[in-house]
C-alpha cells in the first residue's frame, strides 16, 4: 500500500466530491492519503459537500483527513495530487450556453459546439492562475483534469505552463463497463483500441480476453444496444464504433429537435439534481456516498481518478484512456495538441500507444475539431477576435460564417464578467 | 510554331467548343492543329457547333481540319490530344441537382454539396469508357479534363487508368486577370500561391512583378472589390484568399436564401443561355466567336487550354495551375489525391511545386472536402453503398447523417437511368 | 495459473534449450505447458538436449511432457506456441562469416556486418519454409524468433507470411538487469526508453521508480561501467545511451583489431563452449541447468520469452522491449519495418508505444542500418543480385561500393549450398 | 533588357571573377550591370584580376563600372546582387584539408569528408560577417553563394540571417550539359529530376525534349561515358545517375589509392593552375577570358549565376536547380535543411518542386550526409565541440569514433587561426 501526502481538489465543493472520496475508500488497501484539501470559492458548498466527506471519511474509519479552504494557495501548498473540477460561471453559464446556439438552430452543449468554445473560454483565464500556484507551491505534482471540455483544458496546460498534466474522462471507463457487461467478463478483460479526442473519440477495435470481439459487438449495435445512440448503418459504414457525444456531430439536426422538444436544457435538468444532491448531502446523517450521485452524469468518474493515481504512484505501468500530448501517437493530428488515446502510465508519466493514422471515415471531423479546440485554446489564452472567429468557423456545428459571427458576438457579450482576456 | 496531328474533343457539340476553336485561331502563331475531331452524342449539337467552328476557321484561313462524328472510337483514333467536356445529363440532370438539394435548404450546386456528388456520379462510368477507348487507340494522347467536378474526374482517371490526364479550370485564370487588372499590369507578371483543390481553393500570396501585394489586395477586399463575394473581416482571419466556389462552403445559408429567392436556378439560367447560343451558332452568316458566349461561364477557357497545351507540346517547363496529383505537394492531404497547385509543365508532363503544409486557417476545409472527393471517386467507381454514404456524410454541406441518407436516397433514385454502377 | 497446450521448439537441439525450459520450471506457479515438442534436424543433438530437459523436467515434478522429432510438421501440428532458434549451416557457417569479412579488415560478426547478411540470407529460404508448415499446422499460433538476425528475420516472417510472429532478443532484458544492479532495485522498477532496431538501439532515457535518473547513470559512465563498452564522451555527445552491439559500429577498427589479435572468432569459441556443453548435457546424473550454460551468451534469454509468453496468454497488457512492426512508432523509419521498441503486450497482440522521432545525434546510423536490413530481407527472400549489393553497399561496416562487391561474390560462393534463393 | 544598379562580389580577387564578368559580357542582351563592385581581403589580386576584368568590359564596350575595393562595407552597399565566392585560409589550408585525413586513409577533399567540414567551419564566421552587413547595407539584395560547401554555407545564411540566400553550385548545368551533348540536343531541350544536396546528387530521371531517356543514358553507361566515374553495375542496382562528387562516397578506397598516387593533392594542382592564370590576368594585353580558365574547374559557373539573376530579375519563373531551403520538397530530409533540387527562379524567389521520397536505393546516404552538413552548420556557428565531434563521427567517409576523434582535434589544431567560434 502507497501512502499520498496531500491531494488538492480544486473546485472542491462540486457534488463530485464525495465520488472521488469514495474512490479512495474502496481502493484503501492499494492507497491511503494522508490529506485531502478541498478548495473552492464558495463557502457554503464547501461547508455542506467537506461536511459529508468528512463523515465519509470517518465512518470508513480512514486516517484520512480532509481540509477545507478558500484559499487556494494554501489548499495546493505541497500538494501530490491536484485535482480541478471547477466550472466557471456556475451552472447558470452552462444554462446560457445552451440556450443561446438553440435559438439558432444550433446544438446547446457544455462540451461541443459554440457552448464548448465558451465554457473553455470562461475556463481558460481561472486555470491558468491555478497552474500558476501550482507551478510556485507544488511544482512536482500531477495535475488531473476533470474540468470540462476536458482535451481543450489539457491542452491549454500543456502547451502554456510546465505542469505535469493529464486530462481525464470517464467515457472510457464507462464503454469499457458497457462491453464487460455484454460480454459477462471483467472490466479488466476488455481492451479498447480507443482513438481520437476527448469527447470525439472511437472505437476502432474491441478485444475481450484478447480475442477481436468487433464483429460481435457490431451484431449487437444492429440487434439494438440500450443507450447507445447511433444507427446500425452509419455504425457499419464507419467501420469503428463512435462513442456517445459523437451524436452531436453526427445527428446535430435531431439533437436539436430533442433539446427543443425537452423544454429543459441539461443543465436546467442538472442544477435540480443538485440542489436535490446538496440537500441530501447536508444531512448529517448521511455518511456514505447517496445513490442519487450516480444520475448526476459523472458515474466511475472516481474509478478513473483512482486507477489514474495509483498507476502515477505505483509505477504500475498499464495501459489506461486518458489526454495527453499526441506527439505522433495519431501521426494525422497535430504533434503538440492533445489527444485521448490507451496511454502506458507509470510514475515516469503517461506514454501513449502508437495508435497509427486515424480511420479514413472518421479523419476528417476529428481533424475539424482538433483545429476548432487549437483554435479555442488560442483565443481563450490570448484573447485575440482572429482566432475567436476561426474558432467558431471552424466548429462543425456552426455551419456558416454568418451564423459564426452572430453566435460570436451574442456569446462573448453573455459571458463578459468571465471573459478578461477578451474585454 | 508547332504542328499538332489531331486533337479529339469529346463532348464536341458544347457550346464551348467555339471558345477553343477560337484559342487555335488566336495562337495561330505558336501552334497549328491538323485536325480538330468532334465527338457528340448528340447529331444535332454536333451539327450546330461543329458548323459554326468549320467557319470560324475558314474564315480565318487556318489550314485546320474539321471534322464530326458520333462514332467515338473514329474521333479518338490516332489523337494527340484529348479534350473531355461532356455533361452527362444534360442540363435536365444538372437542374435536378440543384433542386433537390435547396428542397432540404442544401446548396444545390453543379460542383460542390449534393449537386457535385451526383454529377461525379453519373459522368465517372461514361468516362471510365472513353478512358478505356483512349488506352486502346490513343495511348500516348494527353488527356486534358474540363468536365465538372473536374478535380474528381481527374482523380478518377488517375487513380484508375494509365492515362496522362491533368484538370482544367478557368478559376485560375480568372483570378489572374482580376489581379493583373487591379494592379495595371498583364496577367503574366502576375504569381498567386494557389492552394487547394479544384474549386476550393485560397490564395496564400499574392505577387506581382515579384512584388509580394498581398496586404495590398486585403486592403482592395477592404475598400470593397466588385465581384468578390467575401467580407474582409472573414478573409482577414483567413489571412489568405479565398476564391469563388468558396462562398458555397462559407457563406451556406446565404447561398441558400439567394438561389431561392432566385426562382431560376443556374442550370435553367443556363439552359436559356445555351438556347440562345445555338440558335446564334446556327446562323451560317456567323463566323466568329459570339460575345454572348462570355456569360455562358467559361471565360478563357481557351487560354487556359491553349496555354497548357503549349506547353506539353513545346516542353515550356513555365508554371501553370492545373489539377494534377498531390504526391507531397501539399503533406497534409493524401499523396495520391489530386490537388490543384502551381506545376511547371512540360513535355515530360506536369510537376507540382511544393507548396507546403496548408494554412492552419483552412486546413481542416480542405481536407473535409478532400475526404468527400475521395469517397465520390471510390464509389462513383465502385458503386458502393458504404462509399456513397461516406460520401453525402463527409460533405460540409450536408448538415447530419440524417439528412445525407434522406438526400442519397432520392438523388440515387432521381438519377437511377446514369448509374448503372448503383443499380 | 494458466495451462498451455504445446510449444513447438524448432531447433530443440540448441544448447539453449535447457534455458528455456528452466524458464518453464522457474515460473511453474504461473504458466504450465502440457507438451514441449522439440524439433531438430540433427538427431543426436535432439537425444543429448531432449535428454537432458526430460530429466529436468522429472526432476522438478513438472507434467509437461517432452517429445522429440525430426518431422518438423509433428512437431508444429496444433501448437499454441512456436519458438524459433535454428542456425542454418551451424557454426562452420558462422565462422566463415567471421573470417571472410576480417580479410579485408571488415568486422566479422553473426548479427552486423556482412555475417549478418550471410546469416539472414541462409535462414530466409529455410524461416519461409518453416512459416509455410505453421500457416498450415497451427494458424494461430504466436510464432516467437530468437534466431539471429532476430529483427531482420522477424520482419520477412511479417512482410511474407501470416504469421503472428513477434522477435526477441536479451539485449533489453539484460541492460534493465545492468541498471537495477547500479541502483539497487529489481527489474520492475525500471522503466526504458528502448528506441531504435534489434542490435541496434539506444536508451533514450533511463527510469528508476519512474524517476530520470539518465544523468545519475551517465556519472556512472563517465565513472567507467564495467562491460559497458563506450567512451564517456561518445555516450555524452548522443545525449542517449549506446547498447552492446553498437561497439561495432562506433568503434570498427578497434574491434577488428581484437578480433584480429584474438587469434579465434567468437564462432570458434562458442564451437568449443558448446562442445563442452553439449558433453555436460550428456551426463545423465544432470538434472538441471549447468551454471557454464550462462557462458554461451543467452543469459536471461527463458525470463525474456517467458515473460513474453505469459503476457500473451494472460492478457497481460505490460510493457516489454520486443521486435514488431513500426507502424509510426519510430515516425522517421519506414512504417512497414520491424523495430525494437517498448510494446504493450497481450492477448490481442503486440502494440509499440509512440517513441516519436528518433534522436537526430543517432538518427541516420539507425536509417542507414533499417535500410541494409530491408534490402537484406528483399534480397533473401527474391534472390535479387541487385537487392544483394545494395545490401552490401548499404551496410555502413562496408566502407566501399569495389569492397561490397568483392565480399558479396566471394561470400554468396562460400554459402553457396545454403542459398537457393540466390544459386 | 534589364538594367541592375550594383552587382557586388565578395572575394573579387578569384580567378573565377572573369567567368562572371563574361557572363555579363555574353548577355548583354537581356541584362546590363551598372556596376561590378569588386572586393577582397587581398588587394595584390584585387589589382590583377580587377585589372583584366575591366579590360573585358572596356575591350566589349559594354558601359559597366568596376569597382576594386578592400572596404567591404563599400562595395556592399546598396548591392542589389552580392556574390561570395571567398575562399578563407587560401589554398594552404585547403592543402592541409586534403593532406591530414589522406594520412589517415580518409578522403581529403574540399567539400566531402573531413576537408569539407573544416572548410565550411573557417567560412562561417566570416559569412555571417558578411551576412550582417548585407543586413544593414544591402536588406533587398539576392546573396547568391558560390563559396564552398555550398549547400553548408547556405544552410548556414538560411538558418542564421535574414538574407535571401540561393546557393549555386556549376554541377547541374555541367551535367545537363553533358546529356544535351550525348542526344545531340541544346541545353534548353534537357530536363533532369535532380535529387539530393549540392555535391550528393542524384538524377532520377532525365529527360529529352519531354522523352525520358533514362533508358537510352543507361545503355550509355554501360557502354562506357567518358569522365562518367561510376561503375554500371552500381548505376543500375541504384536505379537513379549519381553525380560527379559521390564517388567520394561510393569509391573511397580507390579515391584514397588515386591521391596517393597522384604525389599531388587537387589543392596543390590548383594553386599552380591559379598562379599562371593571375600571371596571365596580370597581362595588360589581355582583354578577354583566356581559355586556361576553363582548367580551374569552375566550367558554366558564370552560365548559371546569369540565368539564375536573369530570373531573379525578370521574374522568369523557369526551372533552375539551385540551393534552397527543403520544406518539404523531400519529404525525407529534415523542412529547414537545403537541398539541391529544380526550383522555379522568379522576382519573388525561389521555390523548389515537389521532388517527393528519395529513392531508397539513396535514402540512407543522403539523410546520412545531411546530418553531417546540419552538425556542420551548428558546430560552425557555435563552435560546440558536442555538435564539432557528431560532425566527425556522422560523416560517412570517417569510419570509426575513434578516427573521428582523432581527425577532430589534428584538424582544428591546424586552423585555430580561422576558427574564434572553437578557440
Amino acid at each position: 500500500m502507497v501512502v499520498i501526502g496531500k491531494v488538492a481538489v480544486i473546485g472542491g465543493g462540486s457534488t463530485y466530491t464525495p465520488e472521488l472520496v469514495d474512490g479512495f475508500i474502496v481502493h484503501r488497501d492499494e492507497v491511503q492519503v494522508k490529506e485531502v484539501a478541498l478548495h473552492d470559492i464558495d463557502p457554503q458548498r464547501l461547508e455542506v459537500v467537506g461536511g459529508l466527506v468528512e463523515r465519509m471519511v470517518r465512518h470508513a474509519e480512514l486516517p484520512t483527513r480532509i481540509t477545507r479552504t478558500t484559499d487556494r494557495a494554501a489548499a495546493l501548498d505541497g500538494a501530490a495530487f491536484v485535482i480541478s473540477q471547477i466550472r466557471v460561471g456556475g451552472m447558470a453559464a452552462r444554462i446560457r450556453d445552451e440556450h443561446i446556439p438553440l435559438a439558432y438552430g444550433v446544438v446547446g452543449q457544455e462540451t461541443t459546439g459554440p457552448g464548448g468554445t465558451l465554457k473553455a473560454w470562461r475556463t481558460i483565464p481561472v486555470v491558468l492562475e491555478i497552474a500558476r500556484d501550482v507551478e510556485r507551491l507544488a511544482p512536482d505534482a500531477w495535475f488531473i483534469n476533470f474540468t470540462n471540455p476536458s482535451g481543450i483544458i489539457t491542452e491549454t496546460l500543456l502547451k502554456h505552463t510546465s505542469l505535469k498534466a493529464v486530462g481525464l474522462c470517464n467515457n472510457p471507463i464507462n464503454f469499457t463497463r458497457l462491453v464487460a457487461g455484454l460480454f459477462g467478463v471483467p472490466d479488466e478483460a476488455v481492451f479498447l483500441e480507443w482513438v481520437g479526442l476527448n469527447h470525439v473519440n472511437w472505437i476502432r477495435r474491441v478485444y475481450v480476453e484478447g480475442r477481436d470481439v468487433s464483429a460481435d459487438l457490431m451484431a449487437k449495435v444492429r440487434e439494438g444496444l440500450p443507450f447507445y445512440p447511433f444507427d446500425a448503418d452509419l455504425v457499419e459504414a464507419l467501420g469503428v464504433f463512435p462513442t456517445w457525444y459523437l451524436q452531436y456531430y453526427y445527428y446535430p439536426d435531431r439533437k436539436v429537435a430533442e433539446m427543443r422538444a425537452a423544454g429543459k436544457t441539461r443543465g436546467e435538468v442538472v442544477t435540480e439534481v443538485e440542489r436535490d444532491l446538496l440537500r441530501k448531502y447536508a444531512d448529517p446523517s448521511l455518511v456514505v456516498k447517496p445513490p442519487e450521485l450516480s444520475q448526476r452524469g459523472g458515474a466511475l468518474y472516481s474509478e478513473a481518478a483512482v486507477r489514474l493515481i495509483l498507476s502515477l504512484v505505483l509505477d504500475r505501468r498499464d495501459v489506461q484512456v486518458v489526454d495527453t500530448r499526441n506527439g505522433g501517437a495519431i501521426p494525422d493530428l497535430p504533434a503538440d495538441g492533445v489527444v485521448e488515446v490507451p496511454c502506458v502510465v507509470g510514475a515516469h508519466g503517461v506514454t501513449p500507444l502508437r495508435m497509427g493514422p486515424l480511420p479514413e471515415t472518421v479523419r476528417p471531423l476529428c481533424q475539424t475539431v482538433k483545429a476548432w479546440e487549437a483554435w479555442t485554446v488560442e483565443a481563450g489564452v490570448t484573447g485575440s477576435h482572429r482566432a475567436a472567429l476561426m474558432a467558431m468557423v471552424t466548429n462543425p456545428l456552426v455551419r456558416s460564417v454568418d451564423l459564426a459571427r452572430v453566435l460570436l458576438e451574442e456569446m462573448l457579450e453573455a459571458n463578459r464578467e468571465y471573459l478578461p482576456q477578451f474585454f
